[in-house]
């Protein structure tokens, strides 16, 4: 067995991270942290989680010490985490996953724009690996220490890696998300997310203005050379788990998709991906397909110089915990799907 | 008093009809029609409709006999309607106000491909006016027959209209609309919009396939001499009332607009407008504003060479039942906001 | 045009009794109360207020003056409309309408304890008619205080009413009731009411400790020389509007009801009432047909010495500001319904 | 590994039990049927069950031949399942947990006046135990029929076992259960369970008329020896799992528990039960605690002469496959919580 441990537990991100550890052969919780929760067990903070292996464990204060060169899980705020994965990572030399936003944009600028403080470690920016599993695969395996992806960047990243061939004839990619509650980074105090609020109603929210769209641009220019434009608007979904996002790309005058050809390829691509499925019609995608799974279904549809992708993701699982510990798995080298299906 | 007739009154539009006939001051509805309620009163239908004027009024079969000249609105499906429009309004004279779909487009072959039926009174398509009232009211006051908006097209042509000088500078007009099932056409036997199905869920449908992409187009370019790009990708909603539809508009290359003097001019151009109104963030758009009024909400933001507009209507009142009331309004020269307000 | 105000019309109750108030056609509200709103204007506080008789008018604070004895209506909070109902009905000599639960129970220890504090009136206790309108209709068209009953009690009582000949026989009446958000008190703040919390949820809360359960005893007590056993379990259901009661009683020993010669007998009863409609089958009962109504709906369905009534109203309407309306409508000697159908 | 199979797997049911036999470490479904999907693979109709050991699994017609002495459940209809246990365990021998309700009725009388069809098999129907693991777990682990629990009889019969010494005194117990559409039967062509008729809606159902009421009485009789009242009224909740049962007892004169002992009692009595959580106060059993959990939660509070108990349990899980799983593992000597943690 394999201990690891979860700083931040007490969330949304931990309490999934912690379900799924449960169901891994080979790793075992021995550390896992929460001020708001210290010393209480897991099954008194989450009664929903009757999980023989987890129900017992004790959560920790974040600054107890843990048990040396275990590998941690991140469920930390965007702050905290810029700092802690300085002090376990670079410090004490742990295989650290980052789940926070504080790694994931490369240009500082950008950075400060869109997390609204400074970036303290910009070194440790250039070792990250990107912890999107389909499209960086092998640097993750080689690598101690991730920076796992956003949600909305996931459920947009993935069906596009596909297409990276012909994104270069793209002009505009226009993204239009729409996200559960648990995906939308709302307390349960604010009352934004108060039943009333949410409940019967729907709007977007930081339109033009979110952190995932520099996340989407920097990493799509990276595995496509895409030059055109990129936009992304986020809306919160009356519900509680689940991202689907609707793409729409605009090609170049003359450029045409075959669907035919493209899906034969595609399908061929995902074959072998364990968490990838494509679907024959765009219909298909829907949420209740992917909650509480690790999977990213897509489908695409074309009509002359325009094709439509509609993704879907847990955004708790692939979209967080789910992904995070996929990207462990190849880590240290245990099967990829370990604890994920 | 005014006497005015529904046909097709038992669904959900034509409840709506009744709702806001009630609170009419001057019209009063006298003949309704409902071959599955025929012989029954309103009340028993409608248990939650505990309103005077319609309570005790009982529904007729399609084909009994209506009084001479009363003014009908049409909730009937595409087909029934397009032979009733010939019926009532061409045979027999009347104002008719059709809420279907079978005489918006113009264009008989891309009439047949969306709704798959021939269209059988070319003719009388040419006469119709198009009932979106904030930019056809003088041609609807002299009209004796009025094809009402679609839901989606009336959400998204109003605060179109309100760009449409600049709609020529436009490249892409991406639309992703989103319903709740209310607007979405399904019967209540329909598996797809079954509790279980639609709750906890979330759907794109009819992928560069709906009847109202069409639609937007026609009128759009109509008002705006718009040449470029139009996709339309609706969804269904968890909830029962309303649209809110996320536009994105990217310009051609050097063209950018200037949201403050933007602002300043469309809030001009609205001020006057009863059921217009154009809010500064369009965080600020969301259903609850909109459920159960007659009101288009709007706001816009742009940033280099894109602007997003985003937009709510309920899709019962303004996107059918208001916006029909408020077209016979006009064309009987009451107060157009007669029974809205 | 009579004119009336309302203290506290910033919240839920507030802003269902402007609602009310905008489709009567007698009275206008010209004084309207909100700390939080002040300066405000109803159109910008509530969006969905699309109402030309009300969206301009302008929210005061608490304490400015008010125009001298016009109506007022108390939307406030139990300890604040303690002190009013002193300030404008037993000083300034007001129609005073209070639909919080400060002068609802007789007994002053009772009150204190499901209260928190302690009653500094008893004197006025005394003068006040409790607004069951069915029941106290006659009491109520000759009083200048009304304070309005509970949703819960409302919802309970009325139903209890027409079986006030009979209640003698009952040995314990067993009232389980489910809300929505709106009649459960939860502050948009508070976590107990986010999306989270209550969305995919149910529980039951103030079990044996609820203060409508005194209410509902004194009341019944006094209409029906009642002396068993009263249990009252309140519950919070995922929705917004709405209460439904399930009320079993049974009986003494050999006492059985004749179920159609009683719904002969309340059908009788209640065929003259405006808002109460009794069902034949309590299967027909449910919470969609009194939404946004003022009506009162049950039905019952005895086996043995056991009979279960089912009832449902809108806890905004039927269980606050609608039976408010009702009140004042006798009180200035107009039509009861006004306003409200 | 230990084979066994399910008749009717492709229901919500047989979903359920497919996803705990894959979490189980050595049973391993082969056989399961399904008229509807027969040729299909799992993961083609759940495309949310993305689990290794079943998703490849094939379902087949009902009367395919099943490999001899496999252990099954039967997640078929009432008379389908009559029918069925007569042949799987009567004449194959095989162990059989049947999960309709056709063998939980020992009176034929009742049987067929709730059931409406008489039953075939009286001798067979001696011859099951009924699997309440808790009450009857020597009984099950000798059995090799058993006939599974209702879910709302699960909710309401452990919660009382654990008052069984007291149950002689009470004169009524009045249950009022909650439970989502999945516990509630309806199936998704059915009106009244469309999204539109649920939604923003409550209402009860079946009252004094539910098959459930004749099945929790008689194993309470048979259990505790009660001779008083029973009143069940089942109502369903706009949510997809889960069922709220509140019990109210009544006791004779005189007669007064003491929360305190009887608390200490109870969880000295529930503390080695895998699947039985005690709670201190009723106001925290929600369904939230038990959703996607093999639990049943609850807790009492009393006044005088009254208590009332409320408890929490997964219909689908502990109300269902949970406990058909939790009792086959006692049958084939398993580990009981095998699977379900």
């Amino acid at each position: 067995m394999k201990e690891v441990g979860i700083i931040g537990a007490g969330g949304l991100t931990g309490k999934e991270l912690l379900k799924l550890l449960n169901q891994h052969r080979y790793f075992v919780p021995i550390h896992i942290t929460s001020n708001q929760y210290a010393g209480k067990k897991v099954k008194e903070v989450f009664p929903d989680l009757q999980l023989n292996k987890i129900a017992d464990l004790k959560f920790s204060y974040h600054d107890e010490s843990i048990p040396e060169k275990i590998p941690l899980f991140l469920a930390t705020p965007n702050k905290e985490s810029m700092d802690l994965v300085n002090l376990f990572y670079k410090k004490e030399n742990r295989v650290v996953i980052d789940l926070s936003g504080s790694y994931r944009i490369n240009n500082l600028e950008i950075f400060i724009k869109f997390y609204g403080f400074e970036h303290k470690y910009p070194e440790i920016l250039k070792e990250k690996v990107y912890g999107l599993t389909e499209v960086y695969r092998e640097l993750i395996r080689n690598s101690m220490f991730i920076s796992n992806p956003g949600c909305y960047p996931t459920s947009v990243l993935i069906p596009l890696f596909y297409f990276k061939e012909f994104i270069k004839n793209a002009e505009n990619i226009i993204i239009d998300s729409k996200s559960g509650v648990s995906g939308a980074g709302g307390r349960v105090e604010d009352a934004g997310f108060s039943f009333q609020n949410v409940y019967e109603n729907f709007r977007a929210y930081k339109i033009l203005k979110h952190q995932h769209e520099p996340e989407i641009a920097q990493y799509l220019i990276e595995f496509s050379d895409y030059k055109g434009n990129i936009v992304f608007t986020p809306h919160l979904l009356p519900i509680f788990r689940g991202i689907l996002s609707t793409i729409v790309i605009t090609w170049k005058k003359d450029f045409e998709l075959n669907d035919d050809e493209l899906y034969q390829k595609i399908q061929k691509a995902t074959e072998k991906e364990p968490f990838v499925r494509l679907f024959k019609n765009p219909e298909e995608i829907e949420l209740k397909n992917v909650q509480f799974t690790n999977y990213c279904d897509f489908a695409f549809r074309s009509r002359d110089n325009i094709t439509v992708i509609v993704s879907a993701i847990d955004n708790l699982v692939k979209g967080a915990a789910g992904q995070a510990l996929q990207n462990l798995n190849l880590i240290l080298d245990y099967d990829e799907i370990e604890g994920l299906k």
